[in-house]
């Protein structure tokens, strides 16, 4: 559908903005906030990751203060969310289908953008890993829930490979495409098959299970 | 009593940063907290939205960190809290009138400082929206309260409303004084309203009161 | 053992990030998180500090991302904990001792690398709090624990104190070394003898112990 990889890249983007911020909702209208809770839940989630990537590596302000349809995504995902959340309650296993899609989004994007601004292979994946996890920390600490990222359930680790994945291959100069392809792929597979199969990471030595 | 408009702009300022300090430290002795930790949540309370503004707009280091006065204020309200709390708490009434005050404020100020650094009138209504509730969310966040803007009551949404007033009527060509003077006072106003008549946001269609 | 100061300067900053990496890496062991939530809490916690830091005073992207030595330190932190956690929480005593090496480190780098950015003596020293005590913040938020800042027992006002005298000391001409230091050995002895005679900061006026 898009005619040029830039416009390729802002439909990606906004779509993981409206994922997270759907997420985001979801939580809200479980915890019974108000319309307005809803609300600061889908921007903070689907934009908080970004942000935290972009303070980090010297690029503020974030994209999403100089472009206001990164601003009315979220917001958009919010009233969504604030009307039919039933019908997406009970969508939960597309929703998680759809977060893994976001997930590869950021962590792709984020390695590659801090790529751009310099920096090595190795902090370039830990920025990826935070675009995509740092949204959905900023949620849970906001609803106090236990942040998905120290959860059970290998949500970080397929994360963490595919932004690994994207800014090595992209330091061995494999084309930007094909390191961005491989690393989503690797990411949201692992997480599907992650989801699908009930995958845990090992507990450290000689400890069971929580 | 100011002489001059950028003279009105500290002094209000730190005024704000003064009534935000005094409602943290009283979190921080409600929490039996020693007059350390009394300090830490004044400070944060105080300082924290204007610091995370800052750094999403690429105005690092933030005003705070260049000029003393900025840090002295909430240290001297975090004192003056653990000599003079039990006053204070049985003053709570106004203490929210005060707080409705510094809301007004710091969404204005916010507002206006993220115009100046040539964000759009959406954006700049998040950055007023942040600089207002920031420093109450850090503080929630650290003291293992749901965060101010989370609860019902109607805190955000004037904050929200006075922030986007400010910053589209700069957008629209207001005077700044005009623009900061309305959106200051429908922020304030409304607020002391929804805290007078116990005013609730509408919840997610479908949902009950929490 | 180094050869000149600024080999000093990085070995004592990857070994104050070391310590805080494994104090992050016991608590997820003790929440009984998997291998991954180890990772996590280690590299948080170990750069956490530092990174608030550099953020707030304009120095992004901070040198853990300019530098692959800093990201390996707490990972390979996390690792030997997920691996020797038994030993290691038996060593206890041990641990808070190095501890407070690392929190005397990490105050006096802080408040050193704050006046060099061109800060006042009072925001350095605030600095220097921040970096000292901002990994375990994070730390603790993340794992649904009050803030170590927060809790009694005298943390943050010797880290504050070893901060002041290291930002006043450079600023009153004193030569960075001796500031250096004088500002660590009062963090670290205070901290140490805190500990060891379980000193308490006072109440606020009128309040019992918690």
């Amino acid at each position: 559908m898009a005619s040029d990889p830039s416009t390729a890249l802002v439909v990606t983007d906004l779509l993981g903005i409206f994922v997270f911020a759907v997420s985001g909702a979801l939580v809200a209208v479980r915890k019974s906030l108000d319309v307005f809770g809803v609300q600061v839940l889908a921007v903070t989630t689907g934009l908080g990751g970004g942000f935290i990537r972009d303070v980090l590596i010297g690029a503020a302000p974030p994209a999403a203060l100089q472009d206001w349809r990164y601003l009315l995504v979220p917001v958009a995902a919010g009233l969504l969310v604030s009307v039919y959340h039933p019908a997406m309650v009970r969508a939960e296993r597309m929703i998680n289908i759809v977060d893994a899609a976001g997930l590869s989004l950021f962590v792709v994007a984020g390695a590659l953008k801090a790529t751009e601004h310099g920096l090595g292979p190795l902090p370039a994946t830990l920025m990826g890993l935070v675009t995509g996890v740092g949204g959905g920390i900023v949620r849970d600490l906001l609803a106090g829930l236990v942040p998905v990222v120290l959860r059970g359930g290998l949500y970080a680790t397929p994360a963490a490979a595919g932004a690994a994945v994207t800014a090595f291959g992209h330091e061995l100069g494999v084309s930007t495409v094909v390191a961005a392809t491989v690393g989503g792929l690797v990411c949201g597979v692992w997480r599907l098959l992650a989801l699908w199969r009930n995958w845990q990471a090992p507990m450290p030595h000689g400890l069971g299970p929580a």
